[in-house]
């Protein structure tokens, strides 16, 4: 079976093409035949920080992978040959809050990961998906998809009415965004160039805003809700986007805190969380349920994931170059 | 002034066309030319009661009516003449949990209510209605509106994929299913004529169930639903309707039970509602900011409240006969 | 290994005494030496209708069960022998909301459940129990203890200076009584006899009252409450009781709908539940989170969950026979 | 009338006292005779700051008062003279959510406040206080009571078996601590001197840590949870506190952020919230039914608010200086 591993090299070089033997199947385990896998901003970060936490044997790269059931151990009772599938982010998280254990269950760090012809996982961790979505769609749903479902729906609901920002116009911006103006709300988009700010809109964004050109959108947004502010932010940039999404939103509203695009740490506005009686959420993937619930509501508004381009299998360290040069709009998936 | 009371005769004669002085204005009350009032069924109730209550004087009937600002009080702010507004059906209920005082402010029974040519209320007891309804749709919104929106968003949240069950085609049906639509739910409506059924489907309806002819029509949906039950059920029936009602949901769903239209006590399955989990919320009518939280969904998404019938305010018992006679769908107006 | 099965004979002549080959033990199972069983109502009327579902081969009777491990499999990581335990009673639900799947996992009814010296069960069905509680105590837990968690901070949350309603001296009553009190809420306990009246107030319930005296007890509770009414009820009755939990809430209140004693229909008066805008909340017990939170708690105020007798396992009918007779206070043991 | 307003000039100099003309009463108003006025972190920002931001007239400072009803408006109702109240440090904000509109009817910054023999305000901004609490006592309510409330029971709710950080001896603190107690919680306080230690042992704290020695206190709070951490954080430092606080809590635990004691903003590890999928709500005091159960509360729990220091109406100005000084346990209170 052929897998993409990380190494011990530095940048994308520590990803590393090899062949591994397949997995024996438990009682209670499911053999997928990956057909894609979506890239995610923290697979730029594993992969150029591998060379700093050599794992020996080294893990199978990817979290994010759908695929079709070829093969179950014999306690398996809900899937079967045939069903097409995309693995959850967490795998030991069905239901309830996050634990550090369901944390430390994540694919692609630790443990293997998605990047390989074949994956073998409990039945648990595997979930059906919609069936008019194709494979690299599927594939942008485990962790693009279930975070936004899980930061508009979960901690709070966005209704028909609220009113939404979102930054930028990556994969969890673009399913916020749909699943947004899928439940009647008004959404904000912040981005830097014109291209994407017209695919906002072919979206269905209400407002765009250029980051760049505003720096302080924060209080541009704000007066563009009249006064009042946004509902909910969805901050994929941490530190360097916190103040002005705090600045855009309304009296007891919501951050879901959930990127650390712009870094880990940095000065912000703690008393505008305070001042305002803001909910922040920090928002991490989540659970089995969340993504069931995500593909009724997928199911339901016939939502079609963003796919920006898809390269093959022997173009992975590409499609991490790509998606590291910032200039995609939604996902990016490597098919198999 | 010209109004409707309620006076101490039989069945809908207690209905009575009189002339009264204008109310005084208070500091920080606002008076309102009232050009529509819609009808509930708790109006039918009240006429039909009031004989056995006679209040003395009188109270004018009617809790539902929109209308123009006329005239403020020194100490208003919110409000000023040529505003488009509507009353809250209890008008000290502004936010928060209802309370018995809450409940004891309710319109049209102890106290005058909006079938007048004008209305004097606190400032905080009338609400600006969205732009693009007329008069009569606006009316629609105190009761029958911010009931359905209560029910479906404020104690838990309906989203997009879950499954809604509404009973009928009345106010507070045609107002959950154009709700629920909205966001994207699927909606099951159960009714006995054909007619209702084809408007119900043109409202969005995914599934439509005659009840005479399917009586067991709880199970009936439950097997449409694939054996998983609905997310959500209005009820407005009570008694006769519970138990199809408790058949129809999943384990762990919710019931809003809001309508008495089949008696106020009855024997039920109590037993249901344990074994499976459920919620029953009991929802009556909602608070100012339940009232403005509709307003912006019906403004972001367009809705159109569904107005049955209008008719003039020399036809108000006539109204009252009309939609005592239950053929309706959507709301009884009467403009002034 | 010994064991009392349910067999198809009438009334408590179903239990059976039995002796059963000890199960094999899977990769993650928990083999655990069984001290103690405690009794619900639902036993015994599991017991009673044994002969109307004769089940080939019969079951093993007895939901709650407390003991010591004395053998895991080798892929099991939380428990190893020593560990003092109870077993959940729904095994398969470890957090989030209960599922159909949850339930028809309950043990003693469909499957093979605690009364017998040995009992094996995935790691996952199985909870730790705290320190100082006696086997006999810790195989109060999981029925009732978990039951009165559930329905005084899951749904909604009762808390310092609300009241609460507890109907009788039953072990889910007894756990809500002491639970409530440790949080400073104040408890009214309903009883007929002076001798649980007493032992009542000795847990600290703030007002008794004897519900043949006074039939109309919720408005004298309603009463007592100086005209507010209760925040919550622990309903263990069911339709004989649903009316007069109604009359002691107060507006917005919250009834915890669990029981059957007075059994499974009945006529109510579903109008209170919306008139009052009740929440009704049907608790079935609860997950494993649920479990370790209630045992966090039990821990943290130091609480004696109240044992009224205890039998030994050659006295498992008489112990049946006891608990039916209804002069408990708190829960009815076998000890094996 | 003699009052304490706040005139522009640098520091505690600000502090004036003057004579006013008692206010007229309205219809709703409510005339209060002020026993007590409790002091908060914000009034000495206020007062160092005046200078900076004059305002013509000068405003009465305070914002935390309990008094006497000595005379009410014709159309008031649910108070009359010799009522003990205090007064809402929010007048306008009486359910539901806080707003922009509440958020500026804070008294003793924009508006008049409660440093002076008497106050009028709108009769729903008095609320009755516990009988078995001095003015003193009531006074240290309006704004440190209700917060801890509201953190503690309101966005999330700590139970019993939780475990509680609270940050320091200050009035905000010292009511968390007890009122955690009260519910059966575990509480971790962090504080500098001894003496603090000692006292907050005898409130019933479980462990202190000295937060000087012991500048990593988030990790070790941690590991004294069993390397767990704790489900909640009263943080009232802010920038200079918020990453140990984030170290002391657990997966998806909460931060009540309300204080300033560090600052207004300063660098942060973001990556924490996202990473813990922790909860921060920021918390600015609370509505007039927080206070309504806050009082149930104190009563339930016989709960006696900590005063450190009362000073007389002629020593405002050395009030100030001794709470600036930081040497206090629980609240600074002026008695007049």
């Amino acid at each position: 079976m052929r897998a993409w591993e990380l190494h011990a090299r530095p940048g994308f070089e520590a990803l590393t093409e090899v062949t591994r033997e397949p997995r024996p199947l438990g009682a209670r385990d499911v053999r997928v035949r990956i057909h894609a896998v979506s890239l995610n901003y923290r697979d730029i970060v594993l992969a150029r920080g591998a060379h700093t936490r050599a794992r020996t044997p080294p893990v199978i790269a990817g979290s994010d992978g759908a695929g079709e059931v070829v093969e179950v151990g014999p306690s398996v009772q809900r899937l079967r040959p045939g069903d097409r599938v995309a693995g959850l982010f967490f795998p030991t998280w069905l239901d309830g809050e996050i634990s550090a254990a369901h944390h430390a269950s994540a694919l692609g760090g630790a443990h293997d990961g998605m990047m390989a012809e074949e994956v073998v996982l409990d039945e648990t961790a595997w979930i059906k998906v919609p069936s008019h979505l194709s494979y690299a769609q599927a594939a942008t749903l485990p962790c693009a998809g279930v975070t936004a479902y899980h930061a508009l729906f979960e901690k709070t609901r966005l209704g028909p009415g609220d009113t939404l920002l979102v930054q930028g116009t990556g994969g969890v911006a673009m399913f916020a965004l749909q699943l947004a103006k899928a439940v009647g709300a008004r959404v904000v988009v912040t981005s830097r160039s014109a291209a994407k700010h017209e695919r906002a809109r072919a979206l269905g964004a209400d407002h765009v805003i250029d980051y760049v050109a505003t720096p302080a959108w924060g209080e541009a947004v704000w007066i563009w809700t009249g006064g009042v502010g946004v509902d909910m932010v969805v901050d994929v940039g941490g530190p360097g986007t916190f103040d002005q999404s705090v600045a855009a939103l309304r009296f007891g509203g919501t951050m879901s805190l959930l990127g650390v695009l712009t870094g880990v740490r940095g000065e912000i506005n703690t008393y505008g969380i305070f001042h305002k009686a803001l909910r922040v959420h920090g928002i991490y993937v989540g659970s089995a349920r969340m993504f069931e619930s995500l593909n009724r509501a997928i199911t339901a508004t016939a939502l079609e994931p963003v796919v920006d381009r898809v390269f093959t299998f022997d173009e992975v360290p590409a499609a991490y170059e790509y998606l590291a040069g910032g200039h995609h709009i939604g996902k990016v998936v490597v098919t198999i």
